[in-house]
């Protein structure tokens, strides 16, 4: 019996589903996200469509890829000898291990003294540009789902938030105004607003997770949260630099090849936990370990040694994992769902949002050479921040309920997909 | 209760915990893979090091790190609540990708006009190299073992065969030799070995898989698998120089960027799928990619976009997996085991065994300019192929038991590591 456990195993190796399953992946977000940037959309745009196409082939009749389609955490028990369910959990640890690697290098490629060129102006874009998406969020979350906790209402203002920058960045440079003030502007203001957004999820987070107490939430709990929140990103930022300094040191000490990079994803690896330890996700400490990593530092160790830089390195080992990451999560839109009238309305209520919020960012430029028009047009695009937070709140629990049901997070994840599409032909009107 | 569970979750985040381990894994290997390489060994002996420390923590009373010591396949059902047990399974399984990777670039590395170029005095020495210790250790280990299938025998022989470059080719380095006769016939039969190596493995393991039906095994059975293998080899060899050229024109036409690595990866994942439907092990697949794609194409592809090459795209992924592929292997080397006489009194004997057993290569050399002494040491070093050999005989059964007992493994073990440390202090003497 054992020897016929061994065969069972050799011929349905769990690593050949993984392999298969990565495989089929790898080709089919290639082929979209380059057919997708054809079009000029984001290629994650690309990403989620073949996710929603693999997870919904059960409409016609196909069920041999539904083991990517795992719930974790969710079954106590799994039968191990199952070589696909096994194959389906590891497929999503590594789509989140992608997540963590793609917000690690969002940080680095973020750079802080952009952030201070624009200064002031993009500032105060970004701040008006979260508040109002949130707060008009968080007001039709309340009219929409009245029955649901007022948290599901915040988050799903704050999932609303965060801009991407990437379709905007494209069409501008089309338009030849890459260098252009509203262009700094939207980069700077953009940059903030992934910093907003994840410490909003932290808070949310926070709040959700103390709440497991009971139905109620007493302020000074909020208030724990939000200290425990800024004070893991103070301490990031002070003791941040520094210590990826101390990292590369040491590892220059040690005298080794390539040193780069297991210096860079230690560092980043090593906030992520300290964030999970402080009850924050990880994803915000592999932001912060990528935004505050000194990155001159790292710089000069690659040119004095001939390396390739740090980017350059953890770059394919993201462009590996990070479209798992968004086919899994387009795996969950379920499209029988969409045949719901109430959440095409969902989703085209959440898209009007996103576009007026926006909006209130033309307030924020001070200056009247700028095309305000422009700047809250720019910053409609929402994209991987926004889909991030859409993942997460259909794990996350409240009340025993998960914070975003399944056509609350079907609705959200169209209105993001509708943000990039509407932008490029707004943004050339805009500039007419 | 529901609510209960996800605090559960997020206070012990499978994923942090898997983060965890490989930050453990990446920071540890590489001070002793550096610390390894500066007293003239390779890195892998400190990524041994670091495995056998962490899988001995419990005889100073640390189990924290047990997790790490999952035995997958072996336990039918799986606590999936117990985020650890889960962690050491994905972790496990990400070292398999990691070898997986590993022998896609030594393919990559393996230059094919170079093994044409020392021709025939190569192959001769890479036969004689791998004839000799596969009937040394076959024998030995039927004096040793009687009471075991002979398959076992011959896998002890097979385990034995395959010698590591990298060693000598860093002594030769230092003596001034690397361009010298010596070096080059060592360097094309090292490449041969590894080539006849995992075409034995292919063949063992088959007479593996067939013996599940009984005790014995017929000479019609290892007939049909050196048929598989050989013809699995052999188109790869005829088509999968054309499917990868195929590959990269199909990248080509979607016009995205970074077509390389996920082309490079399309080919490697592919050919380890098929092999593994062929009954090969998915290695042997992934050494047959990285050897059989087309170079030449992919570099001027690299070229033309500017882009970095596929071996440098490939590399990151590599030193982030492979490492742990080795400390999974070390974590399974029981110390107390060591204590055993039997054990080192039989890694005593696989150590003459393999010295021995390559001192025949010698006979392979023509040329009476060629050192021939130092052929034959030169060639001693066993490496990675070994204990991959090794890994892969703890997990495979044969009539019920692993194919290498615990004491054999740790044996093999010790006499592969014993052979990278005779071997610098030899070949110096060699030259004088």
């Amino acid at each position: 019996m054992e020897s016929g456990h061994y065969v069972n195993y050799m011929h349905a190796d769990p690593i050949a589903t993984v392999l298969l399953g990565i495989l089929i992946i790898l080709v089919a977000t290639r082929i979209f996200g380059s057919l997708a940037e054809r079009i000029g959309q984001p290629a994650v745009f690309g990403e989620l469509f073949v996710g929603i196409v693999l997870g919904n082939l059960h409409l016609f009749g196909i069920y041999q890829l539904e083991f990517l389609k795992v719930d974790y955490p969710g079954t106590g028990v799994i039968n191990f000898a199952d070589p696909e369910h096994c194959a389906g959990i590891v497929i999503d640890i590594m789509s989140r291990i992608g997540l963590i690697l793609l917000l690690f290098t969002v940080g680095l490629n973020t750079s802080l003294s952009q952030m201070k060129r624009t200064g002031w102006t993009a500032l105060s874009v970004a701040v008006l540009g979260v508040l109002m998406p949130l707060t008009l969020g968080w007001t039709v979350g309340a009219i929409l789902l009245p029955e649901r906790h007022w948290v599901v209402h915040l988050f799903i203002g704050a999932a609303l938030s965060a801009t991407s920058i990437g379709i905007t960045a494209r069409v501008l440079e089309d338009l030849g105004r890459s260098k252009s003030s509203e262009s700094q502007i939207i980069l700077g203001a953009a940059i903030l607003d992934d910093v907003f957004g994840l410490l909003i999820l932290a808070i949310v987070q926070g709040i959700i997770l103390s709440s497991g107490s009971g139905p109620t939430i007493h302020l000074g709990q909020i208030g724990i949260i939000i200290l425990k929140a800024t004070s893991f990103l103070l301490g990031a930022m002070l003791f941040g630099q520094l210590a990826s300094r101390w990292i590369l040191r040491f590892s220059e000490f040690l005298h080794g090849q390539r040193l780069l990079l297991v210096s860079g994803l230690t560092f980043c690896f090593m906030l992520a936990w300290i964030a999970n330890l402080t009850g924050l996700d990880m994803i915000v400490g592999a932001f912060a370990a990528g935004l505050i990593l000194d990155k001159c530092a790292y710089a000069r160790y690659a040119e004095a040694h001939d390396e390739p830089r740090l980017k350059e390195l953890v770059q394919p080992i993201r462009d590996l994992f990070a479209p798992i990451f968004f086919v899994m999560m387009g795996l969950r839109v379920d499209l029988e769902s969409m045949a719901n009238p109430s959440v095409l309305m969902m989703a085209g209520v959440f898209l009007v949002i996103a576009v007026l919020g926006k909006q209130a960012c033309s307030l924020g430029v001070f200056s009247r050479d700028t095309n305000r028009w422009a700047v809250g047009v720019g910053m409609i695009p929402r994209g991987e921040v926004g889909l991030i937070f859409a993942a997460i709140g259909r794990q996350m629990e409240i009340a025993g309920q998960p914070v975003l049901s399944s056509s609350t997070f079907v609705a959200l994840v169209l209105a993001i997909l509708a943000t990039t599409m509407i932008t490029p032909p707004m943004l050339k009107w805009s500039f007419k």
